[in-house]
């Protein structure tokens, strides 16, 4: 094994070792809306939910060289809405090409030609071509590390679920073709998918 | 499309539409030690980095139902100290029976026939087989909803990486096969590995 001490190592290869081991990722494709009311998209890789009950889920967002918000954030810490959708294999290109930075009046989703279809809750809209899309409320913006990287979480207030997707109250995993994010510009399809024998109940002495 | 509004659902029905949503994740393989030196091991999927510069790992835990820390929780709280490893295919098998809760006295290591091996900066031990395994300090513990569920932020303070996978400052998403998890009992092997172009740097008008 090599050991590699992280006191002293530079942010860029902290960013390569953590992009690495932390895998594979789930994406967050979020639509946002800037004040003056343009749809930003971009897709982020450090995304988890936070709790369940309520539904919490957080994103983490660098911010620009020179310390300001990106878009995405400003516009959900701002707009306090916004939707996090999920992307599956045929749109592995024009999510990839989302996270080149256009500016705030760029919608990214229009250079992409994505279709934009509206929410029920919020007016920030959803991509109509995503299986699974989570409309969000902005609960609260954590800040981590000397240059006050973002950590946006927000209560998930629905669920978008595409019908050939939606079993028995959840999600079918197997039909489902999500994308995982790697290290670099790496993605991942996924493979076999092994489906193990629940656990038993805790075996306490 | 399906929308399911969350207000109103119990945290089962949340819970099942979180873990088919947010896929696929990566798993943090926790090792962490009890008060008396016992060294419990858990996974746990809902795991993201929250920073980079300095690399901070943020793992969520739920609490039991009578309102207690689970092992990891509270030996992380208390010790100050745990390592995250990152499972391999061949490891699936172990990874997903250490769910199951034995008493804190109990070690799921020893119990699922896992060698461990010492780390380096702390006293708790990573697993010898894991291919990776990131050294935590224990930075803080924030706490979400009504139930008081735990997100444990961490900071990386050292990489363990197997001498295959670490190539130039990085690690090889190629030769890791790291594991998926997904909604259920289902967990996914990496399939295809697409790489796509390094974006271009922002094309800003």
């Amino acid at each position: 094994m090599t050991h590699i001490a992280t006191e002293g190592l530079n942010h860029a290869d902290l960013y390569k070792l953590l992009v690495g081991s932390v895998v594979p990722r789930p994406i967050a494709w979020v639509t946002s809306m800037s004040a003056t009311g343009v749809v930003n998209l971009a897709p982020f890789s450090a995304f988890t939910w936070v709790c369940h009950d309520p539904p919490l889920v957080g994103v983490a967002i660098t911010r620009r060289r020179n310390g300001e918000l990106k878009d995405t954030a400003r516009n959900a810490v701002e707009h306090k809405s916004y939707v996090i959708n999920i992307a599956d294999e045929p749109l592995l290109e024009p999510l990839h090409l989302s996270s080149i930075e256009y500016d705030p009046e760029v919608s990214e989703a229009e250079v992409l030609g994505l279709d934009l279809s509206p929410s029920s809750l919020i007016d920030v809209p959803r991509l109509t071509d995503a299986p699974i899309a989570l409309e969000c409320r902005f609960v609260q913006a954590l800040e981590f590390g000397p240059a006050r990287q973002q950590f946006i979480i927000g209560e998930i207030i629905s669920f978008y679920v595409r019908d050939d997707l939606y079993v028995r109250g959840g999600i079918d995993s197997a039909v489902l073709r999500p994308i995982a994010r790697l290290a670099g510009p790496n993605y991942a399809h996924l493979g076999e998918i092994v489906r193990m024998q629940p656990v038993a109940e805790p075996r306490r002495a």
